[in-house]
């Protein structure tokens, strides 16, 4: 069991306070077309528009903020894929602190580029799990830098749950009483931070997990109840969602308050992709549109039911997304 | 002279009410990569989420609602390259009320299929301004249906002013004092709308307009104080922005509140969407990003002063917006 306890809705409330003024408060679209579509209420959450363009921003702001000054003086270490690399940089950029990012050298090239451009140290190594944690520790040892967890860790889930205040303030603003929300999930901290505050603002509604086929562990997690890896040697275009296996913290959270975990291909997703830039007219990246594409292709049954989607990134590179544009639907 | 008179501020005000529930709120982004990048604060204001994907559907709800109900039973005529097209087509459909668009074949294909979509009968003409005119008339006379300016209407300019209104708002709710506002101009209602909201709303804003090179004739008029035509032959990808000459009415508005015109080149909007997808994760079409192309440029000094950019639409052919990600920046 993680020594850790999980924040509660009101940490999610203080983080918000903390973060507000920096991260960006993003809009609940109702996305007309689409409910039209499907014959339900769709709202997209844009996580697009955030600060360095992903959810990310909001865990690590949080992070930073509630460190010690004089621990947090020291700076700041973390390993990513790249959106948190992103949201750390920046966030220790506005605190004046420096940061230093663990990065894969097969991440995207928009995100190595632009986490250097936002200030931080790249250290650049071959992906393997061991490795980079080695190496993050090293530097925090010789540094005095703190580690920043991606996802496991309350004061990384109670940032990436004030997403999950915005939605039920943002749906009760409108009018609309969520029957679900379905949520992208890599390690975890996203779905553990708004589960978290959906439950304690919108008990009535429910949260479900969106993985990448291949990477479904926490689908099978949930269905085990004990914690399973992702499949062996499986890939995936979704970057940002390929962890090993949920989180200590965040499955302890998830396995108790996710409806389920449903699981889209890499076809799907470029779909959505596709939809999202013609119909939405938000670029989304690969590991941002599965929560989308569960919509799209009625994995998750939205028909009659109001439905907010997280579209939680979208640092695609330009290449790519010009080629998913460019080719037919699948 | 025009035998209409210009929309007050409080006929956006109304015009606001009329069209709330209906049109999208859509929010007004600190651009937190470009203003770095500038040295200025730059905030978005990306109409490419309002409801068909362009500002059009503000002004043509607003026309729709203002009709005497037994007029507005028989239905609505347009003309338009296709963003009108669309607002008009989605208004008339939550009125329950049938429109018929009278289209330039030689129309993005992505607007000629929206228009038809959203239940609205398309006619389809050789783009030559006075058949248009005068398709639009007959089908209006035959059917006693009411024919729906896109641009020369205080309907339609208050509908468009309500993104003004907004912007002023939400400036204010950001603590932001607004130096300037650019906005795409075609015909010019936007413009005048945005105008006459802001005079009233934040008097000491600039209003400047944005037009693609070859049709400037909004910023040659205000050269000369009278309304000049755009150049013979002239072409541009700015599709959304090829009227020929200022309206009479909306000229009227905008001689008397722009601070002035600016003019941008195809390539410059290339890179301005490259830039939107990239950092903004916003799809625009070409008119849709002409402002922001101005400030990417340096046209508009941006550097230390505080800026709104319209965002004016999405509506981009898949196939083009391909194309412009995939190619170098020029």
């Amino acid at each position: 069991m993680s020594t850790l306890l999980p924040p509660t809705a009101d940490d999610i409330r203080a983080a918000a306070q903390r973060i507000a003024g920096r991260a960006v408060r993003t809009p609940l679209l109702l996305a007309h077309h689409l409910s039209e579509a499907i014959g339900g209420t769709i709202f997209v959450k844009p996580e697009v528009l955030q600060r360095t363009g992903s959810f990310k921003f909001r865990g690590a702001c949080n992070f930073i903020a509630s460190l010690d000054p004089a621990v947090r003086e020291r700076g700041v270490v973390a390993y990513s894929s790249g959106n948190h690399a992103q949201g750390v940089a920046a966030a220790a950029g506005l605190f004046g602190i420096p940061a230093t990012i663990v990065m894969p050298s097969d991440a995207p090239r928009i995100k190595l580029d632009n986490t250097r451009a936002l200030g931080a140290t790249v250290v650049e190594y071959e992906r393997a799990e061991e490795l980079r944690e080695r190496v993050a520790l090293e530097i925090a040892t010789e540094s005095g830098a703190t580690i920043q967890p991606p996802y496991d860790h309350p004061w990384t889930i109670a940032g990436q749950g004030t997403a999950g205040l915005e939605i039920a303030d943002q749906a009760a603003e409108q009018g609309a009483a969520l029957d679900a929300v379905l949520v992208c999930c890599g390690g975890g901290g996203l779905t553990a931070g708004i589960a978290t505050a959906i439950d304690a603002e919108s008990p009535r509604t429910e949260v479900y997990t969106v993985e990448p086929a291949g990477f479904d562990d926490t689908a099978r997690s949930f269905a085990s109840g004990t914690r399973q890896e992702a499949e062996p040697g499986a890939e995936s275009i979704c970057d940002a969602l390929l962890s090993r296996m949920p989180g200590e913290l965040t499955f302890s959270i998830n396995s108790r308050l996710v409806a389920g975990g449903l699981v889209v291909t890499d076809d799907e997703v470029r779909d959505a992709i596709r939809y999202a830039s013609e119909r939405l007219k938000l670029v989304v990246e690969p590991g941002g549109a599965v929560a989308l594409a569960a919509v799209l292709t009625g994995r998750f049954e939205a028909a009659g039911r109001t439905v907010a989607v997280v579209l939680s990134g979208g640092n695609i590179d330009p290449g790519m997304l010009a080629e998913i544009l460019g080719s037919p639907r699948s």
